[in-house]
């Protein structure tokens, strides 16, 4: 058995289809966002513009979120030191998951460390309490809620993505008496499109089945208070649990889960990914409390974010750039092919100063490779006029035009 | 199907086993830990004294810890903004990999956002590159590392716990072609033992094995740079992997694997709770940093800690309390029912302002349910005999040690 070589294979397989993953180094300039240092290959720092960070509203940076984490750095201290149980559940976590439970018009809330957890161990666990459960879930899915789901050991049928006559057929053909969970997104952070949370929750109350849904790129940014889709579409009242995350808009770290309080306490009490885990930093619970709260009262970054988005779609779209038919914050430009999409991503960071990273494969499926642009209310039109002309030179330095032509 | 009765039943479980857990809400006085202000069951804080933190050396408010993440919190904000391969990839993150990897003496690490995160993602993602891979598991593992061997789908053989002996005659009856990997902690934290590694690291070279060390609890704490017990015993260069967290005596939050260039990569590569998940945030990973670094050079604070473990100890035995026969910095006082285990720490709490957490399942084997305190350098000695006056008031109170001897 010689390990060196399984490993140096494996690493090998991602070099040759072009997707090994090159972490570029830098430190944002807060204040001043998007800006940034980048520390990646050359002496120095050299400046640079973020337009990649799922820091959406620049909320990582906002006076408000910065002055709960120091006030909360110098009344506390770093860490919590211990799990929800023993020692790490602090008054700022239980502050937050009321916030947080309101911001939904739930019960209750619970916090993870991630978006990523919350989604593993609410899914895993839950599916786990309801023998013979079947999770409906759609084909488009974060990595996290498909790990979760596999984790439960249950039956999983997968639905085309976002259509609601496939999932329709599924549950029909389902044992009635089965139960049943429909796990779904509300945003779909790749390309930008929308689930139709209404007709999807007709279909949950027909069929008896609980609702699961990934509002993490969507929370702090729709809805008159920041609740996401669910709130802009006023249906968060169907659904049966409501994920979000604080690392994204709310621009700190961590995820949470809100639903009624006997599903928090079950989750609470059975998922071993929230039991046996360090809880939160009290600092990045502050924080993000700090930032709930500025969102549910301020549209102001909504709006700006969604003005930059429309404009920046427009601009790209009038230079005759490839800019995917989003209908959100996200703007994503297709490219096809891994190798061309790492060329572009590295030519913008060289030449232009522009950090973008290439999406690729397993994030999203292979031959639909991309750049995906987050522009926020930070991001001004001068930003985007130098952006766009970067993206003309080097389509046609590339010949992307002519190969997409041809 | 009726999913409120199966939930409502699986709380019932919880209480009528005596396990049904209520999280005491508490805020922590940096500068004067173990003193904290409780909030639980009583109109405005109460002070208490903590003696069930995992922040083991109080370094959650060392001056060093908290200067470096106000001074990532001004410089830089927030949160990361994103995983580390799409704009979440900070300075801090590559300066603290490159420290951690030095502390182990290992060509690189590997931050997670939780030291359960890095049990769960290295194992699974290790063991699936292996094809028949068989993993040898302590029996008494931590539950993220036994997720993580569920979710690899490999083949897992139990050994008894800390037993050399068992352990060579599962190798021996194994296929010697099987690729191989022994799981197991330093320092287990409920009991407070350590593990032979040096044994156990000799079988694995015999029978040409992996070897995952999970400390822990013991990294910061042991060692004359505070590398763990593997530092202290000399025999890290002999381990695979060695995993520790940012979360217990570092004082922050966040874990880490430390291992050799090409397994770093191979998990950096292909593991779904490290690359679908937003970093450590830059504020957490600057404390950190500073805390690595502040150990590797001050044995002052594990002086400290060991001190007030043993004199601790010492108290309780003298008093006749039921101390288990901890090797490590951990004291657990076995109880061995969890009514009984919740209601001396209700007590303590309400009459006594002491605070520590009933240890119950699946935390602990049931029939095991304990107190387990963790005595750090800034726990007194006037804080002890308090203690310890409380706990013979109470043993005589609830008649434990008659109910003892009977």
């Amino acid at each position: 058995m010689n390990y060196k070589h399984i490993f140096s294979q494996a690493i090998e397989r991602l070099h040759g289809e072009g997707r090994y993953r090159v972490f570029i180094d830098i430190l944002r300039n807060k204040g001043a966002y998007p800006n940034a240092r980048c520390f990646h290959g050359h002496n120095g720092p050299k400046p640079i513009t973020v337009w990649c960070s799922n820091d959406y509203l620049a909320m990582g940076q906002h006076p408000k979120v910065i002055a709960a984490m120091e006030e909360a750095l110098h009344d506390v201290g770093a860490g919590s030191g211990g799990t929800r149980n023993i020692g790490g559940n602090t008054h700022y976590h239980v502050d937050l998951e009321s916030e947080l439970a309101d911001l939904h018009g739930k019960e209750a809330a619970l916090l993870f460390t991630s978006g990523y957890v919350s989604n593993e161990a609410t899914l895993s666990t839950l599916a786990k309490l309801l023998p013979g459960c079947i999770i409906f879930s759609d084909e488009l899915n974060h990595a996290s809620m498909i790990a979760g789901i596999r984790n439960s050991g249950c039956e999983k049928q997968v639905f085309r993505h976002n259509d609601v006559e496939h999932l329709r057929e599924l549950l029909a053909a389902a044992d009635p008496e089965a139960p049943k969970l429909i796990a779904f997104e509300s945003v779909y952070s790749m390309d930008g499109d929308v689930a139709p949370i209404s007709a999807l929750c007709d279909l949950a109350d027909e069929f008896n089945a609980l609702t699961y849904l990934d509002e993490v790129h969507a929370v702090g940014m729709y809805g008159p208070r920041g609740g996401g889709i669910s709130d802009r579409d006023e249906v968060a009242g169907r659904l049966t649990i409501i994920e979000g995350t604080l690392g994204k808009a709310f621009g700190v770290m961590g995820g949470y889960i809100a639903a009624d309080q006997m599903i928090v306490d079950v989750i609470r009490s059975y998922a071993p990914g929230f039991i046996f885990t360090t809880s939160l930093s009290p600092v990045l619970v502050a924080g993000a409390l700090a930032s709930v709260r500025h969102l549910k009262s301020s549209s102001e970054e909504r709006q700006g974010q969604q003005a930059a988005a429309a404009r920046l779609k427009a601009m790209m779209g009038e230079a005759g750039l490839p800019v995917m038919p989003s209908t959100t914050h996200i703007v994503p430009l297709m490219v096809g092919d891994p190798v061309k999409a790492k060329r572009i991503s590295d030519i913008l960071l060289a030449e232009y100063g522009v950090y973008v990273q290439p999406i690729n494969y397993p994030t999203v499926p292979r031959g639909t490779e991309r750049l995906r642009f987050t522009p926020g209310p930070a991001h001004d039109e001068s930003m985007m006029r130098e952006l766009v002309s970067a993206l003309v030179e080097i389509w046609d330095r590339l010949e992307l035009r002519e190969a997409k032509a041809a």
